[in-house]
This record gives C-alpha cells, sequence and structure tokens, in this order.
C-alpha cells in the first residue's frame, strides 16, 4: 500500500485532476483548500443548469448532503446521473444521515436513483443508510466499529457495488469482499469543523486517480490523510494552529513520509 | 461569576451539548470551529424539511440573519417555534438590523411570531428593534453604550421577556431588571470576521447546559469568549494569527484563566 | 504608483468603506477577512429585497459568480443596477466563465444589462466572455498572457467602458488605452482558495477610495496585494501557515513595505 498511496498522490500532484463538490455550506472552504494543498483542482457548483456539464469535465464528483434543501437535493442527482454516464467516480458523504428523516431519505434516493462509487462517513451514518433505528447525533457518531458494524458496511457495500468506507479509531474500508484497516489519524481531527468532509473530496481526488482499483485508492486516501494528521499533532495539539498544520502537512508530505507512517492492513 | 462561568464551561466540555444553528453564510465555518473549540456539538441545518426535527433535538437553537434569504426567513420562524415547544433556549443574533428595511422587517416578525430568549448583537443592531430610527453601516454598529442604550436594553428585555446582551467595549448584559457589564476582550476582535457570530453561537452553548439563570449564563459566556481574546492578544496582535490563537484560547482555557482573567461585574 | 497606493490604502483604513459583497458560498469567509485586514467594512446580502438597498449605500459593489444560481443571478442584476444609479464602482469577478455554458451565458447577460467598472479574473475567464471558443478547466485558467490575449483585453475595456485586469505571472491592467503591468505576488497563492475572489474584493476597496482614477486604482490594489503574497512567503512556503500570513500582512504592511516592494510598470 506504501507504493500505491505515493504513487497516486504524486499522479494527484501531477495532473491536479478536477474534482466538482456539491457539498454542504460549512465545509466549502476548507474543502477547497484540502484538495489544493493536496494537488487536486476544486470546483464547486450546484446550479440544477451547470451540475450535469460541470460532472462530465470532473475526475471525480463528490456529493455531500451536510447542508440540504430542495434545489441542492435535485442538483446532487442530476450530477451523480451526469457522472455515471461519464464513468466518472461518485463519492457521497452522508452527513447527519440518521439526525432527520430530511437526511436520511434524501440520500437514500440518491444512492437508489443513481450509482454511487464510494460511501464514506462515521459509523451511525452510513449504517443509518440501511437501519432505520440507527440514529445520530446532528453530525456525530452515535455507534462505534464493532464486528455488527462490520458485517453491515459488507452488506451495503455488496448491495449497492460500491466501497464503504468508515471513519473510527481504525477506519474501516470494504468492497463488501476485502475489508482494509486505517491505523492512521488521531482524535483532535473531530475538533475541526469539515475534516471528514475534506477526507471525502480527498477521497475523490485519489479515485480520479486510480482507474478500477477503488478500495485501494481509498485506503491509500485515508492512510494518507490520516498521517498528515498525525504530523500536524506533532505540531500543535490545538485546533486552530493543528488545523493550519494539517493543510501545510498535505501539501508537504509524501513518500518520505507516507514509507514511516502510513499504518493500512488487510483483516479478515 | 468565576465558579458559574468555570462550572458551566466544564459541563460543556462534559456533556457536548448539541447547537443547531441557522446561520449566516460567511461565518458558518468560524462558528462549527469556535463551538467545537469550546467543546460543544455544533450542527447547521436550514431546510424546512429538518429545522423543527433538528431544533427539537437540540440543547440551543441560534438564529443568525447575516445572509437572509426567504426559505432562510421561514425556516428560522418554524425552527423557533419548535424550539419553544421543546423549551430550547432560542438565541438571535441581529446581523446587519437597522442596515436594511428587509433585515429588521424580519427580525422583527421573528421577535413577535416566537419567543426568544437572548438577542446578542451590537448597539445599533439591537436598538433598530424598538427604534426605527437607529440605522447600522452594514454590520458595524453606528452607536456607542450611553445610558440611553442601557436604557433601551432593559425595556426590549422587558418587553420581550429576554436577556439583551450588547457587545461594546465594555459589553452590557440585561434581563430588563439586572444589568451585567463585562469588561474583557479585545478590539482586534473586530477585524476578524464572525467573532460576534461566534460569541453568540458560544453563548446558546452556555444557555444549553445553564438551566433557568440565563443572565448569568449569556454573562458566563460573554466573559470566557473575551479573556480567550485576550489570550490570543498575547500570541499575536494581527488577525490572522490572533484568529488562530483564538480557536486555541477556547480549546485550552479553563479554571485557572478564568480565575486570573474574568472581568464580569453587576452595575446599576 | 507607490505615492497612489500608499494614499489609497490609507484613506481605506482612515474611512473603512462599506464593500457590498454577492460572491460565491467557498470564499465569503476569506473575503470578509481580507477586507477587514485591509481595513475595509465588507457585507455580504443576496436576497432580492435588499441588494438595491445595501448596494447604494455601499461604497463598492463586488460581483462574484463563483457558485451561481438562478436567485443570485437575479440579484447580482438588481445590485449592479442599483450601484450604477448612485455610480458606486461594480467589480466584476467571472469566476469559472468559459467552464459551463451556464457560466458563461450568465456573466455575458450581466455586463450587457448593467455596467460594470472592472472585471477581474484570470485570463480564460476573462477571454471567454467574448471568444465562445476559449473554454476555463473549473476555475483555473487554460491561457496565459500572450501578446494576443493583451490585444483582446483592451479591447474588452474598450467595448465594455471598464478596466479589464486579468490575474496572472505579470498581472494585466488595461482601461482599453493604457496597459499597466504589476509583477508582485507569487505562485503559492493560487493554491489558496479564494485569494483571487479576495483580490476583487480588494479592487473594490481601493475603487471605493479611489474616485474617477480606476485604472491606477486597481493598480495599486494588484500591486499591494501582490507584494503582501511575497511577504507571506517569507513566513511560509506552506499554503495553511502561508495563508494566515499573508492576512496579517494584508493588516501591518504600508507605506515601508510599499516603497520596497511595489512593482508596477505601464508598458506599451
Amino acid at each position: 500500500m506504501k507504493r500505491t498511496t505515493a504513487d497516486l498522490l504524486a499522479e494527484i500532484r501531477k495532473t491536479a485532476p478536477l474534482i466538482h463538490n456539491i457539498t454542504n455550506l460549512v465545509v466549502m472552504n476548507a474543502t477547497a483548500n484540502i484538495l489544493l494543498a493536496v494537488g487536486a483542482s476544486p470546483v464547486m457548483a450546484h446550479s440544477r443548469h451547470e451540475v450535469e456539464e460541470m460532472a462530465s469535465l470532473a475526475g471525480a464528483l463528490v456529493v455531500n448532503i451536510g447542508t440540504l434543501s430542495d434545489p441542492w437535493v435535485e442538483a446532487m442527482l442530476l450530477a451523480a446521473r451526469a457522472a455515471n454516464r461519464t464513468e466518472c467516480p461518485v463519492i457521497l458523504d452522508p452527513v447527519g444521515a440518521g439526525a432527520t428523516a430530511y437526511r436520511s431519505r434524501s440520500v437514500r434516493n440518491l444512492i437508489d436513483d443513481a450509482s454511487v462509487s464510494v460511501i464514506r462517513g462515521n459509523a451511525s451514518e452510513v449504517l443509518s443508510l440501511v437501519d432505520a433505528g440507527v440514529t445520530t447525533k446532528g453530525v456525530d457518531s452515535s455507534l462505534t466499529l464493532s464486528d455488527a458494524a462490520v458485517d453491515a458496511a459488507r452488506g451495503i457495500a455488496s448491495h449497492y457495488g460500491c466501497v464503504v468506507a468508515i471513519s473510527g479509531e481504525r477506519d474501516l474500508i470494504t468492497d463488501g469482499d476485502r475489508v482494509l484497516r486505517v491505523a492512521n489519524g488521531v482524535p483532535l481531527m473531530t475538533r475541526v469543523t469539515g475534516l471528514g468532509c475534506g477526507l471525502s473530496a480527498v477521497v475523490g481526488a485519489f479515485c480520479a486517480v486510480a482507474g478500477a482499483d477503488r478500495l485501494d485508492a481509498v485506503a491509500a486516501a485515508f492512510g494518507f490523510y490520516g498521517l498528515c494528521g498525525e504530523l500536524a499533532l506533532k505540531v500543535s495539539d490545538r485546533p486552530g494552529s493543528f488545523y493550519i498544520a494539517f493543510i501545510d502537512a498535505l501539501y508537504a508530505a509524501g513518500q518520505a513520509e507516507i514509507d514511516v507512517w502510513l499504518k493500512v492492513d488487510e483483516s479478515g
């Protein structure tokens, strides 16, 4: 995985893939800066008049439901279908699914009506997609990654033919068959808004340059992103300056840091 | 007040109350990071399809009119009424009231049609709620906290049965009866966008854990927030790095800093 | 130009002109912080119920199409016409023009139906306004500033009676007659989101205090903004901490830095 991760990162920096984000109002700025730091070219567009055209030009489409309203729900579906037509990977971040009926319903409609390549969220957001009994506290997970959660994630991946990636103490990434676990990352990342959403965008960048092997690409994105969190924590253990150091690390880290810090394992 | 402030802060950090923000597009990211740094759990949601459900789950609702449009005005009213039904405190930040007729009208409709727990703004924003002759320059106050302003603030608090909190050189906090003054804070805080709005959100966090004594909770929020500004100024006197140091201070400051720096007094 | 630049900057800091921004969702926070750092008073408002009133109070209106939707397109036109009535300068940033038909069409309608004082963008965004064959990659330029591009920029300025300002390795600023080139700025500025948009806002601040000579005011804004980038690069060559240092420089730099670093020349 170290070689794969470094190669994909180098390819992002060489080709600057266009990543089309339809994301929430809280994290747009951070998402754009995170993608720029990694080496990708972010664009945000949400009007139904342009999302199909923009998605068709993109290397990946990232859809994030963090601050939904009806025009955005419509745009997300239009964009995802357009991305499907050009085989552009679609990353879905179901922020707050399980917190309100509207979020849960909107995201279920999306994954039923368009093909999604990767679903990335926390445990309760992802598991609420198939279990109406799972609730989310705002945008914070109410679950940990138990064995039952791993089985549920594999089931979702198999059912929708996508990669399911769940952030947690040890991240879980599965295509329904293989299961990868990523041990990078630090808890302080949850005290800065948008770092989960930013990871979904970086998953988009890695998928944009990865070709068919999306499971490894998603794990590479998680591992690289998490190790940049570890590098940032060496600079500061307070969230304001930690965030700045994290952006700096995304920009500066490369092969050498990946060789030392990446912790991705195949399990079960 | 030092004990109250430290206790409320500790309770926020222990329970991470969910704070539902319907706020403006400029400050969403900063507001979320400020709440996370203090220890609360922020969520943003503005669709009429989910604001009632989200507000009913929240420990406080923070409504901020900084970038209004009709769907948001509708959502704010729906959310505030839902919050009223569960006795969830509602914080109103009337950003730019007095600058345009639309803002003044929207905020007056809101306080007439729903019950608001705290109104926090600058002097001209707050006083324009009851005096159509008061104008605001964009989002900057055109008034200082004169004796006449103090009387007007007390009148607003009594009329609406809420706490009125006005930021200024010495902040004014009143429930119509008691008047507290807070001498914490530094002028550089006005040179970073969203720090006033962020204070309204932190007032929400303090009210979420405070129970019935909202006057003291609001003063505690003002005092803690302002002293974090003073701590940040020791790190940097320039607004970019000052903001980062301020977020760091909100995360790291506690009992010890409160004991030394808090400056809340009861007056008149 | 050094004297002009320092004088205009001092005037901004003395009078804090109100800058009304109708800008994109990604950069609102950065735009507000950039304007505050320079010394201006930013306000964001996009509802059709208030944009005319707000624009009529402003020292400059800045319109940026980075995340368009129909209500915003309508508001931009209303605001621009209101600004025209009070002779308030209108700055247009055609973000992503040339990337989708919707953006190109919207911005052409705007410049046909209202009078614009300054158009600021990258080469392909600006040239796409008059050449449907020019395409933009998301929000990144696909062109460099060739001699042909200079001629096209002069043509646009003459046709619309405005200043055209194109960011590039050496920025180009022309009123159709005179051509100024600015050699300030560093490439790392393109790796932080919103710094181009922020420059358009700062152009607004300089025009707000400049009176009739807008060509020099725009060049002064470009030169000052770019040299603050150079000062920031001395602090950090990584984008997270570079952005913070840049905000600090916008706040702290003045006559002394302008005297040493400003590089504005008249050419051709």
